[in-house]
């Protein structure tokens, strides 16, 4: 592709968002806080990007029309979700760039690929092997041991597309879970705690890091983040090398998240999203310039913001029913609220997250 | 009207904005952000807060199906100017709550009535007289003297609307520019600075005011607010007083901006605005909870939020080609920009405004 947008985006153009999420949401008040309009596309009516969208087209991303109209009616895409279909892409970047790039998409779409790319830019992952089949899920619990994570190489989130291994014999009861998937598998990480950083790096190349946020996960999703981490000043400096190598090992535009473990042998790369990340939104307290403007910044081929850190914040996630605890919360005055605007409550949906702020 | 909400308004629930500008942009995304949709009525195609609106009903104020219609897609209105039509009122307040109430909107209005309010609550204004024709001017110059400034009644913003007259013979060459109105003749306050004071009260009464600012004007356009203002301590409390009198006496929801001239001789109110207002953008960088979304709390029976103000900022404004000056100003890091989407450049226009933020 030979896309080339080499001074700023101007206030007015049109951004393309893949994805009606609260993450597409967020972007969108971003981009049109700089003057942007927000096109979102998604599959499913009443998305919550779409309240505050300037335009969107709901159609499958295998619809090749709606995909070509969509391209053409904005001046770059972006995306809130790294799993869209190869074959959209592939429409999608003949009409208009796509920032973040193919390659951080190839990439994070499969934990394989991902592992093998870390690796071989020479970060630390867990164990991992490979697997096809009963009998080479044997032979990877030989070379690797137990415990260990069986995880489908693609699709998997929320804690979903994955079985824990403790013992020789769960394999054959977990396994047929997932079988009908290509499966990696991994030993488990041991960590004392997990941090994530969101970092970001713009056309010109320029990069920048938020203070690493440490994450606490309940049944699979992240519950809160806080900042600052217990991670020392010296494993500060380590997490952010770490994330800015791999956003120059991708040539990376816009913002991605790192999920690290903090292990007595050093940090561990669990894994990496290629857009603005659940555990960055206490940016959105705690900075001037949040993850989500951020992103649209880096995107857009502008200088990217103010990042540091104003205060200490506590990110906490609503799911499903906990969104019913809006009014006692409303009553906290450290407590910003960021409801998605989500009408139907599931069980484990994100409904919304709060921010508890404290003077630093 | 009998419309009473006891309880918070409901995540999901539809807010109804009276004005597509910028501070109707900035009231929708707020709402967005507590899980409310925005609906904004407005007569133009293209508004900036249709750029971030769930729904849009382009339509005039003398448009009756239209009024209904949109008052009946919504479960509580508000407005982003004080120059709603009465007529417009009355259709929508048979239908649904607007809120700030109508004694706010009578009051500010009208100079006269605004000013006769004030005095009322023993609050100190401008000497001032309702004139009406060449001899009620003379007659009104004898009583107050010069300098003077000649005002509508009804309308006058920005600058506009008004001559000053510094001499009894300016009196017959400006007074023909405005005499198809009903005006106002006000003795001219030798003020030390201006500050404004943006303060919101709730449904159950609650009342908070942001930390006061200090204007200066441009051309008759607010150039920049700055916080902290000059202000002796003393007087920020005299200024905070004074807002939340005009709060209580209007039995007053939603968020006031209320300027005031800082004199040798005490705290003079110039004007008062029953809605979020230009000084008060600061709090988007200075604040937890800013004007905007102070407003929705406010008007939603929700508790309002934390205005404490958390660093020092200087807002200023892009009015028309200024906005121009956007690539520069997006390489300061220590700048937020937020731009309107206004398509067209327009002398005077207000295209954006940038917060300037410095650690307290």
């Amino acid at each position: 592709m030979n896309h080339r947008i080499d001074r700023m985006l101007k206030p007015g153009s049109r951004i393309g968002i893949l994805g009606g999420g609260q993450l597409g949401k967020m972007l969108a008040v971003a981009a049109s806080r700089l003057g942007f309009t927000s096109h979102i596309f998604d599959p499913n009516e009443n998305s919550p990007a779409s309240q505050v969208a300037f335009k969107t087209l709901t159609a499958s991303y295998e619809d090749k029309r709606a995909l070509i109209k969509f391209a053409n009616s904005v001046d770059i895409i972006t995306y809130e979700f790294e799993n869209i279909p190869t074959s959209a892409l592939d429409i999608l970047e003949k009409i208009v760039p796509i920032r973040p790039g193919r390659e951080a998409l190839r990439v994070s779409q499969d934990r394989m690929i991902e592992k093998d790319f870390l690796s071989g830019i020479g970060l630390k992952t867990a164990p991992y092997q490979i697997v096809d089949g009963f009998n080479s899920v044997q032979s990877a619990s030989e070379m690797i041991g137990f415990p260990a994570i069986l995880k489908t190489t693609r699709l998997g989130y929320d804690g979903k597309g994955q079985v824990r291994l403790s013992k020789n014999s769960d394999i054959e009861k977990e396994y047929t879970k997932l079988k009908d998937n290509v499966l990696i598998y991994e030993g488990f990480i041991d960590f004392e705690f997990e941090v994530s950083v969101i970092a970001a790096r713009n056309l010109s190349g320029q990069v920048a890091c938020y203070d690493p946020g440490q994450n606490v996960h309940l049944n699979g999703i992240l519950h809160t983040t806080t900042v600052p981490s217990q991670l020392t000043s010296r494993q500060t400096v380590d997490a952010v090398l770490i994330a800015s190598k791999i956003l120059e090992s991708l040539n990376y535009v816009g913002v991605l998240g790192v999920e690290l473990f903090c292990t007595k042998a050093g940090l561990i790369v669990n894994e990496i999203a290629p857009r603005v990340h659940n555990s960055g939104h206490w940016t959105q307290n705690g900075c001037s310039i949040d993850q989500f403007e951020q992103h649209i910044r880096a995107i857009a081929g502008w200088p990217l913001g103010d990042g540091r850190r104003q205060t200490n914040v506590v990110m906490q996630n609503l799911i499903g029913d906990e969104v019913n605890h809006v009014p006692e919360l409303a009553k906290d005055e450290n407590i910003s609220l960021h409801l998605y605007g989500k009408t139907e409550i599931k069980p484990g949906r994100k409904m919304g997250h709060f921010n508890l702020v404290k003077e630093k």
